[in-house]
Order: structure tokens, then C-alpha cells, then sequence
């Protein structure tokens, strides 16, 4: 029997590669001050019947009805549930709240490369700062995410955008901010779609395909001076890049929108976020008004990118390689010692090492293949000298002695490279 | 809004708290050598409906039939998603197999204190060895699962018994195998239910009560002298005992069983485990035959028990604070200077430390203010001096001045404590 189409199995290795990057996500959102927070896997229907989400994601739902009656879904993504936890708890914190959470999201889609049905999705928000230092704060955050891959600016780039911009700029070709949604909507399949079909589409709302162009290659709204002086300040300005074609398919957002993409792939974008200013307002029938900016990213494509770029993907291998390995095998080398080898296994455990041994009788030469399996680079061995130990080194081949009352101070102090 | 009864929401205290247990799980297995795995959140109703769960999981499946016409369940337990891994790709680990796994669980249970919908839950299993020393090897990580959370044998006891035991008990008494299973769940009700009760259903087998309890006092299985002499020299004989009243719910285990309980009240079991030898060859047609012990233990019932115990609340409150706090607060006393302090805020996060700023100018006494509100214990004060920044001890209220270019080495030496 096999997972489910597009669901996975995380056998160990596969499992120590999702863990490089949920770890690397949480490591880089603490630094920046970022507090974890985390939802249900399941939410009430309705939460994502609000409007909340665009309409592809609520046609691909996992949707049930409960033993209870209660018609619940699966999560297909974050910020609703953020929203209904902010509207009851925000005034338990201080503003601006900067949080992030790591979770897995369900979404039935159609398989496809870099597409699962459930998948793995960082998630960072900084709620109650309108301005543009909170939309650098969370653009940097996103910037450093990608950096603690191994990714550089000649990887990957920010392609910066904003939806106030073009809302004003169709208000001044008289479209209203009720149909400029549905331009916008138009604008977002701009490079999928051929250009007599966008001309088409187009034209359906008194609107030339020219007069998009000539705003989106000579706008330079002013938001995005100040975020790349932010960004140059923090040694992060050749990230980010301002390009108007960016609109984002979710309805919620208000203003700055960014997706990143592979410098040298024309793939589809690895994360994406932006401002959703009346989100919460909307939500919560104008009880709970804080603007709010956020970014998600998915594990599915980033693993695919990290594989295609060499220093990303070495930095990855030796972080999983380290994460399978035990770091000291014990070798009992003479088996009437057992409960003493048995004693010294428990004592380098609880100084935080990770240990194996055989746990039944062995040859010895079997017990160090078993240890060289384990990828330990050492080895302590049990044997008639006991109670002094031999220390050995696996791939140097050296080895020294030591007393067994000096292992513990021994094990605190080594040094190996954390996961 | 709130979320569905029996769901949790994370605040980030809360969150705190749930990533201080995982941290701790995932910490304590890995020092034993087990390699962490896991699967897919949804899986194919089959695989619950084939036997391996008992009755009561089953009734208590969160399941539905997909968009694709599948039907599917929230996975209400780990081992028949790991029995699946194994049957298929076994052949690729040694033997024996530690794995573990820290995931999320659905189960439609009725709501009541220590039991919601879902819930978290460390698995550990150990494949391929039906030795007492496998045994001992799963319950010594059990045992240390405990103590790394500061609970000692005075808190808490692991009740091990033998279901081998048992049938062959039950054989001498007349009753054959398949029946004796029925019988193992009148027992598993003893301290439930009315002695009356229980002795009416056993005459229903033709079997007496005080037989039962005359064998339950008695009897001494050998396996148990090994286990404990395993255990004794690891110095963890105390959190053990004979107990032959636990026989566990679940139809799969074959052997070794054992569950955890609070020494000091009567609640339920805290974590349980045992052996399941035939569910792997059951499973697949006989194709992969391998042994097996493992345990479960869950969040829920383990975050109310350290609650209750001092010892183990405080280490808990104090890695949940620390959890929650940043350790620098870099403080812009010049405006002039902010692009100078976005330097130094980059290069402390880029050193791995925790750090918050205030995105807009503000005034210093409010910015120190900030600063206790994040929990920093330390503030880097960024003004005229620039390039010679000043550190601030929050608590000892002590500082002294730093060049801008010591920063790196100073913020990369300090010692905080990790969470």
C-alpha cells in the first residue's frame, strides 16, 4: 500500500531534509524577533467561505461534514485562521505583532511538478505598521529566509509590486475600485496568457494593452524608494527589484504585493506575499482594524530550487547527512561487561550525544561495520582494560584512553556540528 | 470565531510550550540513535479498516470520501502509517530500525478533560530485534523521554507486563488463543468496572476472578529479570515495575506491554507501548516478517502532568519564557543614524542572535520601554558616539561601550541560553 497521490512518506532521509528547512525557517523568523504561533489542521468551513481566500483555493478544499454535523475543512492556507486569531486575542499583545508558524496545508490540486496535496508553508506576518519599514522588515525576513539556504541575489530575486499604485492608476483611466479587482485579476496571467488574448480581456473594460505597459515599465511608485533604501541599509538592496506586473491572485491584498522567483528559471514563484490592510477589519465587521503585511513560503519548490543550485544544494546534503548520522558508537568488546558498556551508553546520552551499540552479543569487527553504518565519527570501546576506555577516531584511525571517570567531561566538550 | 471543539489555537505562549515538549522528544530519541520519520496526515481509510486498530479508534475516525471519489481518514495513530513505510521500503535500513516520529492526530472523541480532537504525540519504534534488550533499549528512552522533562521515579512508574504471559496463562486455564484476546479486554477494565461486574463477565469464560488476581500477584515472567537487570545498569531500575494488570487496549500487540502513570494520582495511563511481532507480517500477506516494539505518548495528558509537579513546571515556565524573549534590543537614540542601527541590527541576526528595533522613530524612554516588553536581556544603543555603540545589561542596569567593528565577535561569543 502506497500514500495517497500527492502525499507524501518522509522515510528518514526525506524527513531530515523536510526538518533542514523548517529548522532553517525558524531559526532565521526568531532572529528577527518573530514569535511562533500555530492553528488547528481543521477550521469550520465558513472560515474560508468569507471571502477571505481567492476562488481557486475554495474550489480545491478538502471539505467534510463532521460526526457532529459541522461542515470543516482542512487548511489550504494561513492567514485566515490568523485572522480569526487575531480578532480574539490581539489585544493581549503589543503592536506591531511579528509572527510566523510552520504548518502543513491541503489543497486538492491537480498533480503536477512542485504541486502536492499537502505540503509545508512558513509563514510570516507583521500586524499593526502601516508603514514602509514593517513592508522592509518582513521583505528582509524573507530575504534572509533565502539566504540561510545558501542563496544568493544571482538565485533568486523579490520582484516588488503595488496595488495601490495600479488602483490609482486605473481610477485615472475611470475604472472603479470594484472593477479594478477583476483587471487586476487580468493583469496577474499577464506572462501565461498570449497577447491577443490579454488585449481581448482587456478591451472588455475600455482598456489598452499599451497604456498597461507604458505604466507598468515608467510608474515608480514612491513606496518602493524608501524600501530599497531600508533594504540597501541591511546590505539586502540587490534582492529586491520593483516590477509592476506583480498583482497576486489572492482578493485580501491592499497594497505593497512581492513574490520571489529563480534569477535564472522562469518557474513559478518560490514565495509571495503582501499587505492585507482590511483583511481584519473585514473579518471582524470593523471591530479589529490593524493593517498587516505577511509572506508565505512553500517547502515543495524551494527543495526543488535548493537541488538545482550547487552551493545551496552542498549546504543542504551535509546538514541531512549530519542530521542521519549517531555521533558516538559504543563497541563492547568484551560482552562481560555489558552493564558497564550498558552504564557508559546512558551517561554519554544524557551529555546529549547521540549514541548507538549493538544490543545483542557481537564480534567485534561486526560491531565496528555497525558503527561505521551509523556514520559515528567515533567510537569509545568496552573492553578488559575497563575501567579505562579506548577512544577511537573512524576516519582518522586514531585513538587514545581514557579513565572512565573523565568520559562525561569528555563528551560535554566535544565538538560536532549541530543539525 | 473560534476554533472547532477539540481544536487547539497556538498563541505563542501556547506555542512555546508545545515546541518546548516536541523539542524535548525530538532531543531524548535522537540521543538514543533513533532517526526521525513521518507521514502523510491524510491516509486510505483501508488501512485502519485492515484489522491493526481496535474497535474504538475506528468509531472514532475522522473520514470522508475525497473529490477524487477516495475514501480517506485524518490519521487517528502512527503505527499502521509505519507498518505501510516499512512494508514497502525495509529493505533499504538495517536492522534493527529506530525510528521515531513527532505528528499530529485526529480522533472524534468525546470531549473531556485530557482528550481532544487533535492532539500531538512522540512514536518510537524499534524493528527487527525480539530481544529483551530491544525491549529494555525502547523502555530505557521511554524512561529518559520522562526525566528530560524533570520528572523522577518518585513522579512517575512505568507498569510492564506480558500479554505472552497472559495467554499462556489463559491456555493452562482451557482457553484457546483467539478467545483468550476477548478476555484480555475484560481485564484491561478491571480497575474500572465493579468486582461483581468483573466477575460475572469472566464466568462467562468460565474463569474466576481470584484465579485471575492469585495470577496477577504470583507470577514473575521471566523476561522481567532481564528488563530490569538491562535497566538497573543504566541506572534506571526505580521507573520500572511488574505490573500484569496492564494488558492494553490496542488487538495488534503480541508481548511486552507497558504504560506509563503519575505515582501520585490515579489518572490515565500518560504514555503506553508494546510489542506488536505479527502486525507487520499480518499486514503484508507474510511477505515482511519483523519484530517490533514501540511506544506513543501524547501531549495533552503529558502537559497536565508537569503542570502538576513543581520541579518539572519550573523547568518548563523557564523554557517557555525564554522561548518567548528576544535577546537584544538594538535602540536608536539618533534618527540621523537609523540606516547605521540597520546595519547593526542585520549583523547580530546574522550572528543567529534574537533582535528587535522599533520600526519608527520614537522616543528613547519609549524605546527602552520596548525593549522590557521583548524580554531582551541586553540593549545596543546606537547615537552620537556612532561608531562606538553602547551595551546595556537590562537587569544589572551596567554598560559599556563596544567599536562598531567588535560587534560581530562580541554578539557571536555571548552566552545565552538555548530554548
Amino acid at each position: 500500500m502506497r500514500s495517497l497521490p500527492g502525499f507524501r512518506d518522509f522515510f528518514p532521509s526525506d524527513c531530515a531534509r523536510r526538518n533542514y528547512i523548517t529548522d532553517t525557517w525558524r531559526r532565521t523568523a526568531r532572529t528577527f524577533g518573530f514569535l511562533e504561533y500555530d492553528g488547528p489542521t481543521l477550521e469550520s468551513l465558513d472560515l474560508y467561505r468569507k471571502k477571505n481566500s481567492g476562488g481557486e483555493i475554495l474550489g480545491q478544499l478538502f471539505s467534510f461534514t463532521d460526526k457532529g454535523d459541522r461542515e470543516v475543512a482542512l487548511r489550504p492556507e494561513m492567514t485566515p485562521t490568523l485572522a480569526r486569531m487575531l480578532i480574539a486575542g490581539e489585544r493581549n499583545f503589543r503592536k506591531p505583532i511579528k509572527w510566523f508558524s510552520i504548518a502543513p496545508f491541503f489543497r486538492y490540486e491537480k498533480q503536477q511538478s512542485g504541486r502536492l496535496r499537502e505540503f509545508l508553508q512558513l509563514n510570516c506576518d507583521l500586524i499593526g505598521d502601516a508603514s514602509p519599514a514593517a513592508d522592509a522588515e518582513i521583505i528582509a525576513l524573507l530575504i534572509e529566509t533565502l539566504r540561510a539556504f545558501g542563496l544568493s541575489a544571482e538565485d533568486v530575486v523579490v520582484r516588488v509590486s503595488d496595488r495601490r499604485a495600479w488602483t490609482d492608476f486605473l481610477a485615472s483611466c475611470g475604472v472603479v475600485e470594484e472593477v479594478a479587482r477583476e483587471v487586476l485579476a487580468v493583469i496577474d496571467k499577464l506572462e501565461r496568457e498570449p497577447r491577443e488574448v490579454m488585449e481581448s480581456k482587456l478591451a472588455a473594460f475600455d482598456l489598452r494593452l499599451t497604456d498597461m505597459e507604458e505604466f507598468m515599465t515608467s510608474a515608480r511608485p514612491d513606496f518602493f524608494t524608501k524600501l530599497q533604501a531600508d533594504l540597501g541599509a541591511r546590505g539586502l538592496g540587490d534582492f529586491c527589484e520593483l516590477d509592476l506586473r506583480i498583482v497576486r491572485g489572492l482578493a485580501y491584498y491592499t497594497g505593497t504585493v512581492f513574490e520571489v522567483f529563480d534569477r535564472r528559471r522562469g518557474r513559478r514563484a518560490i514565495a509571495g506575499g503582501g499587505r492585507f490592510d482590511r483583511l481584519l477589519s473585514d473579518l471582524s465587521g470593523n471591530k479589529t482594524n490593524l493593517p498587516a503585511i505577511g509572506f508565505g513560503i512553500g517547502d515543495v519548490v524551494l527543495a526543488d530550487l535548493l537541488a538545482d543550485i550547487p552551493a545551496a544544494k552542498s549546504q543542504m546534503d551535509s546538514s541531512v547527512a549530519e542530521r542521519l548520522a549517531c555521533e558516538i558508537f559504543v563497541i563492547i568488546a568484551d560482552e562481560s561487561r555489558r552493564a558497564e558498556a550498558l552504564g557508559v551508553v546512558r551517561l554519554l546520552r544524557t551529555a546529549g550525544r547521540r549514541v548507538d551499540f549493538s544490543l545483542t552479543a557481537d564480534k567485534v569487527a561486526r560491531q565496528f561495520k555497525d558503527a561505521d553504518a551509523s556514520g559515528a565519527p567515533l567510537a569509545v570501546i568496552i573492553g578488559e582494560e575497563w575501567p579505562v576506555v579506548k577512544i577511537k577516531d573512524l576516519k582518522a584511525r586514531s585513538e587514545f584512553s581514557l579513565e572512565q571517570t573523565a568520559l562525561a567531561d569528555w563528551a560535554a566538550n566535544l565538538q560536532t556540528p549541530a543539525p
